[in-house]
């Protein structure tokens, strides 16, 4: 079974190690380059010593470049880069014909000017956004990704609010002004980075809201909420930083429309999402430790009679289904294989 | 200086054990009994091994009974037992004459209805309610404790709700219809019960809602936000679970009334909480391991401009402020003594 | 391609679900039945929430009997039950004709006496102790456990234990009356059990010695080192429960024979364990975080040259190379198959 | 009561905010400045949010200076810096006829070429180490501090290590060729430091030796060991990073002497410690969490008599008995104060 040669990109942040580890163990896929501006000339197993004794031991990280990119003969890219570094590689590898697949926010908004906005700075590439694709699967159509060349995946915070909402914003079962989502994050999703506020001695026995009330995040949950509404939609919307290493769940808070309760909420969803392999509807409230290290997402509703309004739940892995497994899954339906394949 | 003389009952949970552990400091109490049904004949210092080296650590744990209470000369009885259970010591402890603090949710609510409602079984006590006062002193004018035979002390999810929100809603500043309460709490919230949910390797690497959408606090947490706005007041409050031992955050969202804004708030928090000691109002957003193994709640605000909102936060230690040091501030008002004696 | 038709017996407690995790993905095994008295007539779904989505979903546990299963086809039984439990199946199994991997310690030691010693109750079928198998992979030849009936796997303390030293024992590189061995581990180790001294508020934020000087796995510990040293051989072992969930380190201290540097045991170990893919000799110090969800173990080694000492140090998953992924490898073996199918 | 003037520098670090905490309760101390290179200009109650509603809140930062510190009037300077700069404070403020209690490892040895040895650098005031007292109370005769003016407050390892082992040296209880220690310390004993090492993702659900074989607190140890031994001790010590933030336990493996025996151990320690408020001689294992926020030390000992050596534990706090409070302990016994004052 021939197989796509392919290149990790700033692969020594945690995305990029999950990345790395989720296409070691891919069927048709062959890693020829890892990058990584600090471990260059040092092995996988030497970065990674969970990877050694796997077949990307003795592989050694590059300096990241274009050039050296081309030269590896990957036919698709990662990119598990910090935002507006991933444009300057994207551009030029799209240039060349390679596939992208950024995991960075460089990509994921259509407007340059929402970018500006959130991100404080211009866009870098504000001429890619028309050929990018949000790539969260299962809110596109089966085949949407098919043939991508540059897919933005989306955050992981997004990702936990998007999949329980937006069939429920398409089915009108939601009055999206009345949105209010609760948030929780494990410390990983911050990043392998040495800064004092996520040392263990401060993070452990510490709960704390942060970003709010504008978080970065905000700028594509709202696009695609309201592209699935049809209006505008702007939520409050609150993450907190928790003691776990992977994991987030979200608890979000709407007024129904007309006659939705539970039971249709679980309906809409169980169609929306017929034939997906990573979205379960549950009937437990969701716990992030039952989706860590997957790619699922566990959903589920409860009416709050009292005051009339509908609870929403999810879980997942903030590096997994939040990141590096969503990106794989997008790849494959990029390729037009199984979504699962490499996942399972 | 003349001491109060106090006993504990239900000594060995971990509010129980807390509340130990500050008494035995404290300035003006001498603990003449404390009691558990399954540790008694032990020692505190076998029981509590933290308190070897301290006065208490030869005291014996007996059996709880009103006989033996009213034989050890305690003239205020803290009661740390189950719901249910603390009322049938308080009856012949306030017919005895003797001052109860009461830790549970027996006498926290006016209305032996509601109590039904919530906890799913007739009040056991319903003629001792008009004498209970609910204790959170910082709500109340400051001698209002003063001389209170009964205090029902509020519990750890209403502390953080009520502090925040009481001043808002007597001057009129939130829509009382619009909140929306999410609250995340330590694991020691649940007492020291063998349950599998409750085990390290359940709930560590776990982040999960549980309770929604009617937890039991909600019934206390809706009185007093009700007798605070003049009306009455249904809010939706979802409480996680997450791994820390101690610690407790509350993110509200409401809609303000008006014009208040963030200064606003903080300009009436100041007001209402001047002179109390244990309120502080602070610029970052609160964490709750600024706060453990303290009686201090944290609260701070912002303004969400995007939807008209405000967001409200707090932190306080679920087994300080939200049990046992916040019993034992009750109890110092109701003493006629200052706030802080033996809890700074 | 055939599959083995194979049963988890016990499967509700923490190295049963794992079990069941890891042979749901097992390309030459089909499970065809699961025991758990306590969840009887549940789908794996609902008890493992993990799960739901897999293959193994709409499985109901049953209730544990050897009529059930037989009935059931099953060519594998695996026990993942307590010790003594686990013997009252594997006679009557055996007698059927089934193979059985015994994850419980009821078949580890060779000496009834020894276990009525250690585990202070008679060996419940002592006649199966001649046929059992220590089923330490890589201290046995190749084939060794090609047909083995049953498989007595070791207890996760002993796996981090025997791997370093055995091969260095039969060398003679170390004086076998000099080792003191000290081994940390997460909470899983303990099993599912609802415990008060393993509750989270418990566990977090405490680290303790327990089970010294005579835990029950120095049994085995030293009948294998015995073995491997042709003399009996008595050590000095502290266990140690620290807050994680999995994950678990041994420190072996040794006075070496001879010559015996750190170069001369990386020699040795290199040469015993040539070959095999789930023993790794690295260069850093074994972090528990590495080897989690694997069946790695990672073993170092240390000159203290002040003292003249050696110094050991293993790392491994306590529920994956120290319970259900060597017991898996085990099995694989026992087939004739490569003993990492299904494990990477 | 007159109070004593003190100033802490390097206040901003783990120990350091632990200290100025303990001193701001302190009945006969007065905090008269704090310094720190990073936060000076800055309010106390900004930098510690633990300590805003405190009598220091208000307090600002300076940047450390002995002018500074002459200027402040504070008779008694904590100094809690880095090894190698706190000497370059010493020396002036000793010449200035100040107080000196250093927390660092600065003025620990009595041999600046042991220093040299385990520090990698020059010792930087080698006249001073002649007046330093090596400040671990519990080993000194009661009045051995009473006006010291240079105090060299021992580190964390070395006091779980040292209180066990000294009385059973000095009585020849032990072969001191025999020493086998393993510790394991939480994740603040590395101060705050922004390294990836130490970062929450990084520490949690890990385990892991460092340091090994030679640990820079391996030179006070053994001196203090060599001194009660009235021999050259050397030990093989092995630390370990587990996830707690405090906590430290040791564990020590002994070869006895003679016919000592658990029961004369103990004996001999309670002899040792009479009169001593923080050691606790207990029966149980000593569990880190029922020491930390404490200045106790509590320790235990069993036989194995398999083996025919005895074991012995400790467990403390490291930033408490293993650093701020015992500094406290000591400085209270210079002045001549009960050990206990501003502790209990």
């Amino acid at each position: 079974m021939e197989k796509v040669k392919a290149a990790v990109v700033g692969a020594s942040g945690y995305s990029g190690e999950e990345l790395v580890a989720l296409l070691a163990r891919h069927p048709r896929v062959e890693i020829v380059a890892v990058t990584s501006r600090q471990s260059a000339g040092e092995t996988v197993a030497r970065v990674f010593p969970r990877l050694a004794g796997s077949a990307l031991a003795g592989l050694k990280f590059i300096e990241p470049s274009v050039a050296a990119l081309e030269k590896s003969g990957a036919e698709t890219v990662f990119l598990a880069l910090p935002h507006g570094l991933a444009a300057e590689f994207a551009g030029p590898l799209r240039q060349a014909g390679r596939q992208v697949v950024d995991l960075s926010a460089d990509f994921r908004l259509k407007s340059a000017e929402v970018f500006a906005e959130f991100y404080g700075e211009r866009h870098p590439a504000p001429d890619l956004l028309a050929e990018s694709v949000y790539a969260l699967p299962e809110i596109l159509g089966h085949d949407a990704l098919k043939g991508a060349g540059l897919l933005a995946c989306p955050g992981c915070y997004p990702t936990s609010i998007l999949v329980p909402l937006i069939p429920l914003l398409r089915g009108k079962l939601l009055d999206p002004a009345s949105l209010v989502i609760n948030s929780q994050s494990g410390v990983s999703g911050a990043g392998r980075k040495a800064e004092e506020a996520l040392l263990f001695a401060e993070c452990n026995e510490s709960l704390r809201a942060y970003g709010a009330p504008k978080h970065r995040h905000l700028s594509e949950i709202e696009q695609e909420l309201s592209a699935a509404a049809g209006c505008a939609v702007t939520v409050t919307f609150t993450p907190h930083l928790v003691p776990v290493t992977r994991g987030m769940i979200s608890t979000i808070v709407a007024t129904p429309v007309g006659r939705a309760d539970a039971e249709l909420v679980e309906a809409v969803w169980r169609e929306a999402y017929r034939g997906r392999s990573f979205v379960r509807v549950v009937s437990h409230l969701p716990d992030s430790k039952h989706v860590t290290k997957t790619n699922f997402i566990d959903i589920a509703v409860r009416e709050d009679q009292r005051t009339g309004r509908l609870l929403l739940f999810s879980a997942l892995d903030n590096l997994g289904k939040g990141a590096a497994s969503q990106a794989v899954q997008a790849f494959n339906l990029s390729q037009g294989w199984d979504e699962t394949l490499g996942l399972i």
